[in-house]
């Protein structure tokens, strides 16, 4: 017989009579001449009631199943009495896979968060962690779907690299020479590394997909990112992915169109394909979620001005700890005043002083402002940071001048100024923060399969 | 007027009547009254023909119009007389967004891949490499939508590894202390690095997904995997993209059926979806892909033994360079043989000797083989290469043992054979070699957006 996930069970109108499922057992009890199993395959949440009659031969066997252990069972699939089950099987044979020993380590009681990251390799097959990477998996697809349906292209853009886009953040270095052999030489040799100069992992794949949109049109690039921040924080991974579309013939009232068009359609896909997974964390970590999430589905974001903003901040009567005025960068409580307090919704602040701004972002007529954008979500911060790009060649060179800027590294990146450059804009969307909001876990660690943190690197 | 795309202009079986399209000038040229352009615009191979007529008020600056220029053009659809082309415009308004100095490199006539290398991110504007680029774009997505269908889940295993994989090959070294720094203090201090402990770029997220696979049944990751080998040939980049399923309660013969859906699934889409970029390679590139792409969709992949390959080797009258005997890891001589000669057609090889096999691949109960699979392609060679994996704690730690190995740092990876341990099994496929498969593409280099190669790391 040809096994049978258990999230297929539940389509099923009438018994097909019947089935064989595979899994593991999350508990089993003894009842007078049966005993009765959980057992999850890990295609969902839920898990499916397994009744063995004493009758069964290997009964015995049954009776010493541990939470844990991996079974086949065939039997028939018949309506539960139980509530909120559709089916239950009646056992006509119960293989025993494998035995886990008392020992496991998700026996049936409440596990905190902190344990269950010291045994990353196990978590998922608790209840919370397989929703939550469920979740994760549903919206790399959905990503990749979304774009695609809008046309744009997946760039894969590269890891390693030598530019650093302009200083994001500390960098990770990638070295072929053994570490230990340059300490006991003495001497740092490039020439003999992999690159033959210093090479680092990559904080952005824009200036890629920059490349890329002046060729293909619109292109996204989804992947990995790297941050050597040494931060301990429940914020800070030093290695998460990021979403970064990039459009070209697009200036910052697209990008800001096609942002809002990308987070209402993520959340809307995520309510519709994963309300099992996310029921979990409506019940159980964040009960405000669903009107969170309604209220990034139906309200339309604002747009405001980073000069209004700085004058609504001025104007409120809030005390903050950081003084406000035009040219700071907004702290935190700034955001979130004008989030969460003013405007209640999302909302795009715009056109930040290029002071506080990266040189490839476009200078405003003004000659004061960039065409920046962030996304600010209540209770969640900075979703989306992005620009429109400077195209014009000239004013480009003028600012990486102004900035002390070395431009020959860039040669590459300024040629696509130099032939046919257009207007184009994008921004990059952490993906973490992302699971975050729509789950409302509040440690990035605990949306990454396997999180790398200062000093942390098992598994 | 919004802006539409030029793919989406054959659509139209009659014409919409006004149209607005932005793009790059592929050519111009001048006849009597009148200019002829051919934009493209990256959404597909295919340029749209633009009549500008001399009426025009800018006709004079239309007439300056470079190869590379960037343009916006409102105008008439109209059925074009021209072969092999749908529509063409009849400009009302031709904007000119930038002009491409006379410099512009990709001046149509045909450039060298070689040369076309060097400059990586302007390539993805020539027909070729705009073709080829959109193809990996579109296998990209149709990994993931095909793996969705199939109830997979998607798993980002991370980047940064402490682990090995079972020395797979060389790998670089990831560091946050600066190596200049090291040198000059003639001595390493791991404490002070960002994980304290020597880390990596992973050579293969397969370990990884053993654990999932084990929590959520059927998953797979794609992403960049790395080798640090000084190999400059033109099978050989640095960072290349690996798709790897891994599946619970899967044998070694279900993973050849899913490898065999997988490749047969991904050719057909490949054939359906890209066909007009594909065309560009059928026609300038390989005559004799589509004759390869049929075999590989139609025909049922062979299985074969290690053993019986063997015997067939043996057996043959062909003369090896390298002798054939139980027991070698067999030359590229053998396996084109026995893919192209013998077989004519993919042939999964399995159950290869222990002795030449990493840790993790089930031991056979002749315990001399184990469960590892080859999948070979007529002219193309390794495509796939997997195993079922040893889940039995007991054989397992004796083959650590056997092969000298540290069990310590493998904690993790015993633990999913202490707890729940089901059979499982998984390969990996080399994305980039797939898409050389499919396009004919004869350097790995060209199949991948910015290649990183021995002393190469530009963009």
């Amino acid at each position: 017989m040809k096994r049978i996930k258990i999230n297929r069970l539940t389509e099923y109108d009438t018994s097909p009579g019947q089935v064989l499922i595979k899994g593991w057992v999350r508990t089993r009890r003894d009842a007078k001449g049966f005993s009765f199993m959980e057992i999850n395959d890990g295609s969902c949440l839920e898990n499916i009631q397994v009744v063995a009659d004493s009758q069964l031969s290997n009964y015995t066997d049954i009776q010493g199943i541990t939470t844990g252990s991996a079974v086949a069972v065939t039997g028939e699939l018949v309506p539960s009495p139980g509530k909120g089950q559709k089916w239950e099987i009646q056992a006509a044979g119960v293989e025993i896979i494998s035995l886990a020993p008392e020992t496991y380590p998700l026996q049936k009681k409440r596990h905190t968060d902190e344990f269950l990251r010291t045994i990353a390799h196990l978590r998922p097959r608790t209840n919370k962690y397989g929703a939550a990477f469920r979740i994760r998996s549903e919206m790399v697809q959905a990503i990749h779907r979304f774009y695609r349906e809008k046309g744009f292209y997946c760039l894969t853009s590269p890891v390693i690299t030598g530019s650093d886009c302009e200083g994001a953040g500390e960098m990770f270095r990638v070295t072929s020479l053994d570490p230990a052999q340059v300490a006991k030489q003495g001497k740092l040799d490039f020439s003999k590394d992999f690159f033959g100069q210093e090479s680092n992992l990559t904080v952005s794949g824009q200036l890629s997909a920059e490349m890329f949109a002046q060729a293909l049109g619109d292109v996204y690039t989804f992947g990995p990112t790297f941050r050597a921040e040494n931060s301990n924080t429940s914020r800070h991974v030093a290695e998460f992915w990021m979403l970064e579309p990039e459009m070209a013939f697009c200036d910052l009232s697209g990008n800001m169109d096609h942002g809002e068009e990308l987070v209402k359609y993520l959340v809307t896909h995520a309510l519709d394909a994963c309300d099992q997974d996310l029921g979990l964390f409506f019940k159980f970590v964040d009960k405000g979620l669903p009107k969170q999430l309604e209220i990034l589905t139906s309200k339309t974001f604002e747009r405001m001005s980073y000069t209004e903003a700085i004058r609504i901040l001025e104007k409120s009567s809030k005390k903050f700890e950081y003084p406000v005025k035009f040219g700071i960068d907004l702290q935190s409580e700034h955001e979130r005043f004008l989030a969460e307090e003013y405007v209640k919704k999302p909302v795009f602040l715009y056109d930040y002083p290029k002071t506080i701004k990266p040189f490839y972002m476009r200078i405003n007529d003004d000659n004061t402002t960039v065409a920046a954008v962030d996304l600010l979500v209540p209770g969640i911060g900075e979703l989306i940071g992005g620009s429109q790009r400077e195209e014009r060649l000239d004013v480009l060179e003028s600012r990486m001048e102004e900035m002390g800027m070395d431009k020959e590294p860039y040669w590459w990146y300024l040629d696509s100024r130099r032939y046919g450059s257009v207007p184009h804009a994008g921004f990059g969307l952490g993906f973490e923060r992302f699971l975050m909001m729509i789950t409302g876990i509040k440690n990035i660690r605990d949306v990454v399969p396997f999180p790398r943190t200062p000093g942390s690197i098992d598994f």
